[in-house]
């Protein structure tokens, strides 16, 4: 097991309200493809080329915690670029890739703290080279998500194109994906995380996303939220397909209420917020994927976090929708996939390709909790290979 | 001009927060179609058929105010059915079409109160039957909206069918219509009038819906969205369609604000939450519309109320996200749909039809307010025919 000190590369995805970094840690061995690590590089045709052995790591910081993450790039060393160990000069110049909004506002910041430049990279590129990577090379990455109920889903590589990938973070962005380098933003919404947890901060007294998300858990959105039977009696309004514990109205039970804000519990709030939002991210993803006739939509972002009941909210919005046609799936790495484009942007800088070790993969299915943070303290065993 | 006693129909709608009332009075002369009022009938082929000429009247309440509405219709004398006028028993059945979640609540009230019976009518028939009179019967009826505009538009009657009717109440109902007493419920979002009224009472001290409406008139959202513009640094990301003023994420710039609810102005929260409902229902509808081939959307329910500013972030939505293909259509009667569609489901009570005098309609095109309430205090000339 290499020290993370040996890390090479280093993406950065700096958006909203979280910095994404997606870093390699090498085994200690720098191997090429020619030494006794024959079987992965010869397999790929791959003679010749330099491969580094070694981890995909992933961590987050809050965007005002920058800091910190200045602080634990220099803590791990993270500085040490493939170039320097491979006998380039030590003044070579040194870049870490990043994308999302906050590549633009960070770059004074990093070159003083850490005498590095943020390299641009496009946030949609890295989200579509995240997505592919992780779908095509990672076993067990994609899963569909039911009555609490966790299925991964094996996709044929001949036929995973196209699909819809719909990155929920502050917005939404729905991007149809034709190939590899191959997409459009087809739709979006501005009703996405952002509105979640901006809502949620007026609304509550929650100090953070992830305590607003944690109450929902306990909540009853039927407090809030005005059902088809609070206003047929009762009765299923079979006639027009609603039963009557469908949403009728968000938020719309307050209003006949004499409360006030105050009078009503956190929790309920976040739980009709958590449904109003992702019910309608799920409807609006059904009718783009119908109307480009995509079989596959994938949700990713980092409203999704794992969280049980937002997948289940999204995917029996789905399937509403769609009376049983479509599926939504969600992927193990979601939040990260930015950060793993960018990672994968560093071809122009010496790095070739990446290859996933299917056979020594971490993060066995037992290992995952049912519920939460499906992506965090992992890691990928992989091998980078450098052009020459 | 007849008297108000002389009125012989009067549905109800009850909905939500509002009752709405239309009801019919005649000008004071009971003819039939071998009267002097000869052109009318004989046009129409009605020969021996007893004519009602008078004026339909639109009227609402306050759910909570239902006592308010039961005085109207004691004061106004609508009790006097039109078989009492015709020479039956005095003792006939009294009856109230009545559509809606109300008629489901109130027929021991109005039982008690004035004596007369609410007789239930299907609130999707009467939405649709409601909308085909307004569209074939009435001129200067459906308009486009935008930029301020108001601009009516000519719909061939031949020409009307398929088309998709968006009735935005406490939530959202999307209906294809395919002709008359033809059609189906193919989509809707609880995202809708009662959302923005349920959300906006919490989040500001207004005390009624029309309150609200009218503070966002003063709001700027730039306050509390997160415009694409405040992600990439002013940037257009024309690459993906987005212009720097597009809202990126709803409710987003709260999250990074070091404030309280107290410290936004309701009037901008009003603005955020108008312009996030109004661009989401625009573009579901969109894509319904496109889903089903249907080139004329018509919105209409209590949400616009003839607001300019609902209606123009709703024309905006629609023609974003069809990049100008398709345009949004609204209603000068929009809030009484459901109301005149039970008024025509007096059909089995001695009610065979309604024919709108063209000639003499109401409200030509000068006396309607630009902007606010352009169903209000309206009335519109018309004949009811009474089957024999």
């Amino acid at each position: 097991m290499g020290k993370e000190a040996d890390a090479t590369f280093f993406p950065l995805k700096v958006k909203g309200s979280l910095i994404k970094l997606v870093y390699f840690s090498t085994n200690g061995v720098d191997s090429s493809s020619s030494s006794s690590n024959e079987s992965l590089a010869a397999s790929n045709g791959d003679r010749g080329r330099h491969v580094l052995e070694g981890k995909l790591h992933f961590a987050k910081f809050e965007t005002e915690k920058i800091n910190d993450c200045i602080d634990f790039i220099r803590s791990k060393q993270l500085l040490l670029t493939g170039s320097q160990q491979h006998g380039a000069s030590g003044s070579a110049k040194c870049v870490i890739k990043a994308t999302g909004g906050g590549a633009y506002k960070f770059p004074d910041l990093f070159k003083e703290k850490l005498g590095i430049s943020l390299d641009k990279a496009d946030e949609m590129d890295c989200l579509v080279a995240g997505s592919n990577f992780l779908l095509k090379a990672v076993q067990r990455e994609a899963f569909t998500y039911m009555d609490g109920q966790r299925e991964f889903v094996k996709i044929d590589h001949d036929d995973l194109y196209p699909y819809l990938l719909v990155n929920i973070g502050s917005g939404v962005s729905m991007i149809k994906v034709d190939g590899p380098g191959k997409f459009e933003r087809v739709s979006g919404t501005s009703v996405g995380g952002g509105t979640f947890w901006g809502l949620g901060k007026l609304l509550t007294k929650c100090k953070n996303f992830d305590e607003l998300l944690e109450l929902s858990h306990q909540g009853n959105n039927r407090v809030i939220d005005m059902l088809v039977g609070d206003i047929y009696g009762g009765m299923d309004y079979t006639k027009i397909g609603l039963i009557s514990t469908a949403i009728a109205s968000s938020f719309s039970k307050v209003i006949s209420d004499d409360k006030e804000l105050k009078d009503y519990k956190p929790e309920d709030i976040s739980r009709s917020l958590l449904r109003m939002i992702s019910n309608n991210i799920g409807q609006i993803s059904y009718l783009n994927a119908l109307r480009f006739g995509l079989k596959r939509i994938i949700f990713a972002g980092f409203f999704i976090r794992g969280h049980a009941y937002t997948m289940d909210t999204i995917a029996v919005g789905v399937h509403f929708w769609s009376k049983g046609e479509a599926k939504a799936m969600f992927l193990k790495h979601e939040g990260f996939l930015g950060a793993l484009g960018s990672f994968m942007s560093y071809e122009k800088h010496g790095f070739d390709d990446l290859k996933v070790h299917q056979s020594v993969q971490q993060s066995p299915a037992g290992d995952d909790p049912p519920n939460g943070e499906l992506n965090e303290n992992q890691s990928i065993d992989c091998s980078v290979y450098l052009s020459q």
